[in-house]
């Protein structure tokens, strides 16, 4: 079963927006076993969205069109669907009462320009927006479901788990498709492909494996597609087994785990608490742990100290040891971690020291020069990196890097 | 001058991960005023790589391709480019020494799998890579320029920015296109259009308006095109100067402008110092002032204080407050900012507390409910919001409103 998957809007053509809606869609779309085999992003005009339409019924089972359903005059994709689908817009009453509902929550008032939103094509079955204006539009072509929906990615995401993945499921008759992730942290892409050359081609013909690296870590997915469910996914599941035999420490965790669900799972489970001091990284670490829901049961907080007043003034750092080693250098990043350990009396404590960049390096420790320390009930580990990257990843490295050493640390006082 | 941006990978057709490259690319293609006319994606399959190549030739000046370049097994460019444009791979010695001493740094050895990396067409002008292993390719076919990068978001950004730029300006003759940016927070879009009608419609022709909202502001941008710059530039920037009137306050920041770099513009030129405590946030507003470089001459540091034993212990906000009005109160929130303020120090101070949720909620203080307050040299002020949506998208605006508050204040302790 093929989908496309469009988006309309100058603002991705221009690059003035990352276009995270296709990104979401295909990953549901691919879940449910479409075969997303384009994502194609045309540009406002009614005729380049016409033509893309028009290019796409019959060539897909379905597709799905994002973005140019807005109240304003640069949103021409209602236009366009009237035309394609020879429609006629008209006010649907219940959507002009979704609308006002909405504004009265803001208290707002409706005006012409979102009074509009209640203007839909006569043929289409409207999708209800729970949690903005503009509805989304189910509507068929030469054998073509066309889904269209605003561009606003909460209610992309709203739309697709409440209302279209339900109703897909049930018009559409879907292939088997499986597959799982191995999330590994610390091994170059060539290294492990390299040491996984072996485990390569002892794969079954119907399982791919491919990399899938970003600057904090690499994923390796196998994959399966067939009919038979029971089949693919045992041959999946073995596979996946030997993986994490053959990659031991490196891999921190599985499918849909992130490190801070890692650390919630484990911090959760044993009733132990965590706090972070952070320098380099600069309140990311605390960011990407208070992210996941329920953090607060273990997180208690974190000292961003980017000045030297605060590790000493705050943290306790040595003022001595900060004018001899300098901030970034393992006596101060021990001394952070115990230091955020005490005064917020946590389990567990994880510390960052490092020069960021793109300034502040120097010939003995170079941009991207990292220390960081987790402290344990049992004492303090630390270890230096080198990222030697741009300023974003190498904040976003040293927060992958703590918590990947802290989840190592953890696992280890546990057994 | 038509460009089309292709990405190679199974991991976009099955969302695993967000397209940043093809953002990169637009913005800075339409920026040098080409016409990006087409963003595709395809999967890493020879015959569907084959395809969209071909589909491409002739019909944009300059095709940009991204992924497949890697040194795995399901890396498929390159065979597709030898076949393509009927070449063969030969070593490139000083690919081959550059990807020598990529490794040497890391203190990795050459192997065979990354030696394949030195592999490069024949016909192919090299784009060496800085950061990475595998080069850049620039190659001709029917009167249209093909570029292909690696998939490493980092490494298009220093390819492009480095080498490809140039090579553009030179190779190419282009058209001119300007647009510039306004910045807005605290208006929805409906109200905004409403507001900008008379304006909109005072627009000389060639000047487009575009509203681009995400869940923290929206953008305003006005584009023009054409050949004589200064023309197209006095007009835009004429309009620009009556939108700026228009919006009074909601106007925090222009074109390139993010919160975090109107707060450096401000504390650096007026020497004063900044810190956060955040609850809510969980460190993200420091996060964000400090994914600027230089952020350490302004930026003292951060409580996050998730605990409210840490509120208490380290902050100084009385229990009996807590317990009485609860965290999520302005007589909590106004204790943090002044707390924090104090204990590092610094002239002003913002401070976070809400119910990010999706638990957490009651009928007094549902999920969204959030204060902020912003402590100055001349006292406390705090407000009240309402962001009600999911825990991502609460903490995103928690942080985005937060700093323009304290934009507001700074600004007006300025005059």
């Amino acid at each position: 079963m093929n989908a496309y998957i469009i988006s309309i809007g100058d603002e991705i053509l221009m690059g003035n927006i990352v276009n995270t809606n296709s990104q979401f869609l295909a990953d549901k779309l691919t879940n449910m076993g479409f075969d997303v085999r384009k994502i194609i992003s045309v540009s406002d005009d009614t005729e380049q969205i016409f033509r893309q339409l028009d290019e796409s019924a019959g060539h897909a089972q379905l597709v799905v069109c994002t973005g140019g359903l807005g109240p304003t005059s640069d949103d021409r994709t209602k236009s366009v669907i009237v035309k394609f689908f020879e429609d006629k817009l008209v006010e649907d009453p219940l959507v002009l009462q979704d609308v006002k509902n909405f504004l009265i929550k803001r208290g707002r008032a409706l005006n012409e320009t979102n009074r509009k939103q209640a203007l839909v094509p006569q043929k289409a079955k409207v999708l209800r927006n729970r949690i903005g204006t503009a509805p989304g539009l189910w509507l068929e072509k030469n054998n073509t479901i066309f889904i269209f929906l605003p561009g606003v990615p909460h209610e992309v995401i709203d739309l697709y788990t409440h209302t279209i993945e339900r109703q897909l499921k049930e018009y559409f008759n879907l292939p088997v498709i499986y597959f799982r992730f191995v999330h590994t942290l610390g091994l170059p892409e060539a290294e492990l492909a390299e040491m996984l050359q072996d485990f390569e081609s002892s794969l079954p013909q119907e399982v791919s494996i491919a990399y899938l690296p970003s600057p904090e870590d690499i994923k390796i997915r196998l994959t399966s597609r067939g009919t038979d469910l029971r089949k693919i996914k045992s041959q999946v599941d073995l596979a996946l087994d030997n993986l994490i035999t053959m990659l031991g420490d490196a891999a921190w965790g599985l499918d849909n785990d992130t490190l801070q669900s890692v650390v919630k799972q484990i911090f959760s489970s044993q009733h132990l608490t965590l706090s972070t001091a952070e320098s380099c990284t600069g309140g990311n670490i605390a960011h990407t742990i208070t992210s996941v829901s329920g953090s607060s049961e273990y997180f208690k907080g974190s000292v961003v100290s980017y000045a030297n007043e605060v590790k000493i003034g705050v943290l306790g750092v040595k003022a001595e040891d900060l004018s001899r080693y300098g901030a970034v250098s393992q006596q101060v990043v021990e001394q952070m971690a115990w230091g955020v350990r005490g005064l917020l009396n946590t389990d567990f404590a994880v510390a960052t020291s490092g020069i960021a960049g793109p300034t502040g390096g120097t010939p003995d420790k170079p941009v991207g020069t990292t220390w960081i320390a987790v402290a344990t009930p049992n004492g303090v580990v630390s270890q230096k990196f080198l990222f030697g990257s741009t300023r974003e990843v190498n904040i976003r490295r040293a927060t992958s890097t703590a918590l990947f050493m802290l989840i190592s640390q953890v696992r280890k006082f546990k057994t």
